[in-house]
């Protein structure tokens, strides 16, 4: 008899990852019938005209295929052809080999660099050690190695926001762990409360669950929300005070669209506060920020406060799949190494940069105060991030899902229901992208405030 | 208190992955310190001096940066130019966007084109559905996906050949299931034996293991056995005797050495035998063959007689982590899409193909007989694959693992001992790659017969 679904886990038949649920299935069904779909689901910039950085393609390019270097060499900046050359003699031996498991070490040395200098401010002295960097398929792939560290019995809980990027929740489910919400504060901007995070350590030590570590996604996804100083250091406290160690999901740290504000790294603020008893597992990628590079599976993971027997082990746990693809590790090299001020190609970098980031913070201004236009539709500040994650009014007995549905089904707008990020109870959210281009985000707007006067 | 290795899990802590174990990691430290080193640890071909094809680089490059088409179509044939046309436009955008979680379309249907090309001999028609196949990093993911489904608890046991590639051994032990080993009969080429599968379920049977899968892998790693259509008969009888899944590694599908041998898949001959009751996935890579892109991380599992819910459950397992990297993607596209005769590429692409094949075939020769010629030594031939995995006779009371530490303290070659495959006990080996260059393995052979003769 072939496998059947009652063979099955528990584990795997449980776990749920909405941005790829149903509604986005039904969305692609739609779509080869011929309608038109606005994709406001999924944080993948490129699928929605962002254009990928000159400079960084140019070096894959030659990367890929550097006989270019003798056929081609006018094609090319002078700068493009030196990083290319420097890749590939550091590499030993281009892209078609495995490297180490922990990923080539120049691009490990070269994120311990970037680390270091984008935490060495105001005097604190920041040290990386890129013994302690591993290079992974985009950020998910170091989150779910940290995770499965993490979870040793199915009594061990992980502490994760409420609304939560649902990586979390799925990998948590898929290893037999417990999840453990923990509710930002919607009304303060989704910002971390201590009362909140106490109330959820209560819960679980009540329910026998073992806390093991602590979520925290900064800037946020779902909410959009940047975490100040105050609040990134009551959080490290409360994991030493529970002995958690953290998880720090930075993958938009280039993502920042208010004055004023600023991204603070968990690492940064631990420094400041000599903190070694915490230990630290962050993340980053090159599918977001400016680059917004998705196809690459391009990341890392940064580890902190972890003895070296326990580095011992996360390497073993790397090189079972042996490594991670080097074209993504070559991108995150250049995400942490771009050109210089000197460099030829510095001026099209620069400008190319800049046209995105603000463009997306245009587009998040628009998508905020849009909505916020809208009657039963509250928006935080979007601050940082990819994303906006309003509350909606329903009407009696209906759920997010079926509002997230029509609205699909009524207008091509197909966004994620608030489910699937997680929520209050009694309270119902969508979380849509920033991402589509400016006039599509003034349709989605207009589609949304025609749905929401008659259905919502 | 920061994370201590007792806070790890008996899965994580027991997991063992000897292919990069402590022999390599003192390889690494010996040539840091200015020793020439060897590498016979492992099958990467182009750490070893293999170049890539042009074709696939250069459509690779065009495909990382498309304004080449313009500033330099003059350095691209115009049968690569067309491909990689051809695949941005079915990707739709480019490499830099997530792709479904399944793999871009237009792969997946290349692919099932490819299936159904091998496959379709003696007059059997095969057909491969898209739907059921995955893109994945590298085979080793795939892998991994399917191991995930199979092992739903700790009494879940998964056949695995002895010697067996540690990525299952590894695999099982983290996702907390049982190992059942089944002997391949080294006398007669390591052949699978229905005996020897019938005593590892009694075995398992006895010990209240629910056997749910059995891998088999073909050609084989690490014994360079090509399995015959009745062995494999023999398999899918005793599979669906027992009610269990296949799990078909065929990475080395290309690999064939001997003449009169030839690589059947276990797609192929189930169709033949109008099987349709049990389970297979079988896994495909770009890092074999005669491509060795182990880099690229490209790959595939190809899934049949698995009912429809079971197929949407892998489909959520893959989307958590969104897609495998598109490069790789590509480069699996290319893989089954190859020039064709009349294509400006093809003459290039076939010198290029039949100059790697036909230089592992040699060191293939050489090593065997290299091998069979040290007293102390004996290896079956090496139809395929990419390995040698010869008996040694050691001194009493000495290990294969103080063998291969010793061989390389004193010669600077890297193999790995047999432990980290499986052995029947009482016997010694150690696995050695046959890609170093030709004048390499001659070293090879050189240093291991001289150091054979000293401390065996």
């Amino acid at each position: 008899m072939p496998l059947q679904i009652s063979d099955l886990s528990n584990a795997v038949l449980h776990t749920h990852y909405a941005v790829r649920g149903p509604i986005v299935a039904r969305a692609q069904e739609l779509e080869n019938l011929g309608r038109e779909i606005i994709y406001c689901n999924i944080g993948n910039p490129q699928a929605l005209g962002q254009k990928p950085l000159t400079y960084v393609r140019d070096v894959l390019a030659l990367c890929e295929q550097p006989a270019l270097l003798e056929s081609a060499p006018h094609a090319f900046p002078e700068d493009v052809i030196e990083a290319a050359r420097t890749i590939l003699g550091q590499s030993k031996y281009g892209l078609g080999a495995y490297s180490e498991s922990k990923g080539m070490r120049f691009v490990r040395k070269a994120i311990a660099d970037f680390i270091a200098a984008r935490d060495s401010t105001s005097g604190v002295m920041q040290a990386s050690n890129p013994e302690h960097i591993y290079l992974t398929d985009g950020a998910s792939k170091g989150v779910q190695t940290a995770l499965r560290l993490l979870i040793a019995s199915e009594k061990d809980g992980i502490l994760i926001p409420i609304p939560q990027y649902p990586l979390y929740s799925a990998t948590i489910t898929l290893y037999g762990g417990r999840q453990i919400g923990y509710y930002l504060d919607e009304d303060s901007g989704w910002s971390l409360s201590e009362q909140m995070l106490e109330e959820a350590m209560h819960e679980a030590i009540k329910e026998g669950i073992r806390a093991r570590a602590i979520v925290v996604i900064n800037p946020g996804n779902p909410t959009g929300a940047v975490l100040t100083e105050e609040n990134i250091e009551m959080v490290i406290r409360f994991a030493k005070r529970h002995n958690l160690a953290i998880l720090a999901d930075e993958v938009y740290q280039e993502n920042i669209y208010k004055p004023g504000v600023r991204f603070l790294s968990f690492a940064h603020v631990m420094t400041k506060l000599s903190e070694h008893e915490v230990s630290l597992f962050s993340f980053h990628s090159t599918s977001k920020g400016f680059f917004g590079e998705c196809g690459q599976r391009g990341g890392y993971m940064e580890v902190r406060n972890v003895p070296e027997e326990v580095i011992a082990q996360i390497t073993k746990l790397q090189s079972v799949a042996l490594c991670a693809n080097l074209p993504g590790q070559v991108m995150t090299y250049l995400m942490v190494n771009p050109p210089k001020p000197a460099d030829p190609s510095y001026k099209r970098y620069v400008e190319e940069r800049s046209h995105i980031l603000s463009e997306l913070a245009q587009r998040a201004k628009i998508l905020e105060e849009g909505l916020n236009r809208i009657p039963g539709i509250h928006c935080q500040p979007i601050q940082g991030a990819m994303y906006a994650y309003p509350s909606i009014s329903l009407p009696a007995g209906k759920t997010d899902e079926e509002y997230c549905m029509a609205l699909l089904e009524q207008t091509g707008v197909c966004v994620v229901p608030g489910t699937g990020f997680g929520q209050k109870p009694g309270t119902a959210h969508f979380r849509t992208t920033i991402l589509p281009p400016t006039r599509q985000i003034e349709a989605v707007i207009d589609a949304v405030d025609a749905f929401q006067r008659q259905w919502g």
